[in-house]
């Protein structure tokens, strides 16, 4: 029987209602189930810290639910950077070393959920450096015990958000979703076929036609990470969708052509040359005095600290943000700067400095090719375990 | 010479901003320098928990500032209902004991400022009893610990705390500053007197000649409260504004005038008897059932806990919520149950009992009158002490 009243219940998907809270967008429910069951791995009795941006309210709703249904213990805070930055300001840069009521907080959480999500991307563009260095500085065992937790850092959607990407807050919602909400057991397995070719393999090369890239580095010894967005992968990000390794070695030339904001700074294609491992020549079309600053840091960040290879088909489009656009399905990544302990052999640090600075380079044009000890792993952005893949 | 395009310096009001930080109106940044500085008096190195309620992330950024400025250490919490809200829903109900993550910050913490301001007086209403209680019973620890701290709760306008008082937001923002922003000092002083007559009297009693109160309450050897927002007072809500004292042997009947929502039930005109301290006969004209249950809870919820004597004239008009209902100029709150030790004798405590429910009298009318051992303190509304009293 037609019925108007309620949710028909053989009628498929009419009169379905559209979210399983009140009022909610089915897809922040799915997020949050996500973060929670695939990437943070919760389970019942975690003691678990969320932080809440000031735009990600109805995604800390929805993550909320979740983790009581699974029966954890929360502590919910607020990451605003509007308050935090009023504290900033307003402080004489004087702070207290790692303060033991929010250390002890850390020290005993399984997990920390950051539910990213500012209302504007330049809130602390007011803040003297020296204040926010002096604040970092204040906290890092705090941080260091944040990160010695299973944490996870995801997106919620702002207005913001979809500015800085230049896009309508509709089209960016169905971008940020189309991101997370991937089948990452399949990408997962798809991103191991990768991580054996690397850690079996010694050298890595790229190569593009239509730039100055040719660019060769060392993987000997190295062990690539498979980030599938998880903890179970020692995966921190959703969405992710990369694996990365460590190189060394480093010769020849490599060109950005992805614009980024990087400190404030927009960087538009970079070109750096590497002799023996370190940069001996540099330029930009736009943001070469900050990249002269980046590389003059220290004895690091003359070297190169990752390789990271994009892999997340989900994410089409450059965003202007790091943690979407260096995931991006057909880019690879450089960063110049500190290496991750991960990718080293057990007890060996690799590349170390104050500095980690990513920069990408989009492969999906003609005459692009990644190879992994001579053989071509992947041609114009396509991998060779995909359909298109041309292995002529 | 007259300028349009900046602020004149000799022109008094002329051209001066509104705001010292951008954008935001003086009596916020006002709210959070008297609440920071005579409600907590937080010091220099002090560990302070904020909550932030949905709605009060403008004196959330306020309060920031100022805790900058004194160097305290911060941890800002997000103190949502709708979070919250979600979390208990899904809940099966089995909540760890006082999990120590969270425990150890209220243990450690000097001061907890709760900046209250929900955006929907009503979003908890359909969580099941039993998991709020549960919840509740869980957290004894951890609520003892935060009531240990110099804390004080204060609200921030929101529309819907506008809505719940019949006002519009603009007239409410008017209303709530007028009660937060006093002088507190001289507030203190006048209340002081108060609490030195009720220190030394015996018996108060209670009359209205436009109903049937006629009230005495023995407060032999109780010490009263002059709660003038201020830890230093022990004074523990921004706004305050009342002297209160723990009476016993009530007897005669009382009428309480003022409606107000007590569980999500209208109270209206209700009367309740006491003989020997206890009451015996209760009645009122809505909300009867809920008053019943109230009474019946325990042996201590028969008889009074609190007799509290409201001296803010800042507060002119019934808005539904207790914080400022009871601290109204002119009006006398009773509760129902357990009693406050700072108002017994060191080591004793007053009347026990699980709940405390104030409801309020209003002196403002011909025929009302206050005795303190037969003195008349307080006659129509007006103090002995100030102008208008009528002595004759």
């Amino acid at each position: 029987m037609d019925s108007f009243s309620g949710v028909a219940e053989d009628d498929g998907e009419l009169f379905v209602p559209l979210a399983g809270m009140d009022g909610m967008d089915q897809r922040i429910i799915d997020h949050a189930e996500t973060l929670v069951d695939w990437s943070a791995q919760i389970e019942s009795g975690d003691n678990v810290v969320v932080h809440v941006d000031e735009g990600a309210h109805d995604l800390a709703v929805a993550v909320a639910e979740q983790l009581g249904e699974r029966g954890a213990n929360v502590v919910t805070r607020y990451s605003s950077p509007e308050v935090d930055g009023a504290y900033l300001r307003a402080s004489d840069g004087a702070f207290a070393d790692n303060p033991s009521f929010e250390y002890d907080l850390y020290v005993q959480a399984d997990s920390v959920l950051s539910l990213r999500g500012t209302r504007n991307t330049a809130e602390q563009a007011d803040i003297p450096d020296e204040i926010t260095d002096a604040y970092q500085q204040s906290r890092m065992e705090i941080r260091e015990a944040r990160y010695d937790t299973d944490w996870v850092s995801t997106v919620h959607p702002t207005r913001a958000l979809a500015q800085q990407a230049g896009m309508s807050y509709g089209a960016y919602c169905d971008f940020v979703y189309d991101a997370i909400l991937r089948d990452w057991e399949a990408l997962a397995e798809e991103m191991a076929q990768l991580k054996d070719l690397l850690d079996a393999g010694s050298e890595v090369r790229l190569v593009k036609e239509t730039d100055r890239t040719d660019l060769t580095m060392s993987i000997e010894g190295r062990t690539a990470v498979n980030s599938a967005a998880s903890v179970a992968y020692d995966s921190h990000n959703l969405p992710s969708g990369e694996v990365f390794t460590a190189p060394a070695d480093t010769a020849g030339t490599v060109t950005f052509d992805v614009p980024m904001t990087i400190r404030g700074t927009t960087f538009r294609d970079v070109t750096l040359t590497f002799k023996d491992g370190v940069v001996v020549d540099w330029e930009a079309a736009e943001g070469e005095e900050t990249l002269t600053s980046i590389i003059e840091t220290d004895g690091g960040s003359r070297q190169l600290g990752e390789l990271g290879i994009g892999m997340n088909r989900g994410i089409d489009r450059i965003t202007d943000q790091i943690l979407f656009d260096e995931k991006m399905g057909g880019t690879v990544h450089l960063a110049l700067g500190r290496a991750y302990d991960a990718c080293l052999p057990e007890g060996e640090t690799g590349n170390e400095s104050a500095v980690h600075v990513d920069m990408i380079t989009d492969m999906r044009m003609d005459g692009t090719r990644l190879e992994i000890d001579g053989e071509v792993v992947q041609r114009d952005g396509i991998f060779r375990w995909e359909e298109e893949f041309d292995g002529s």
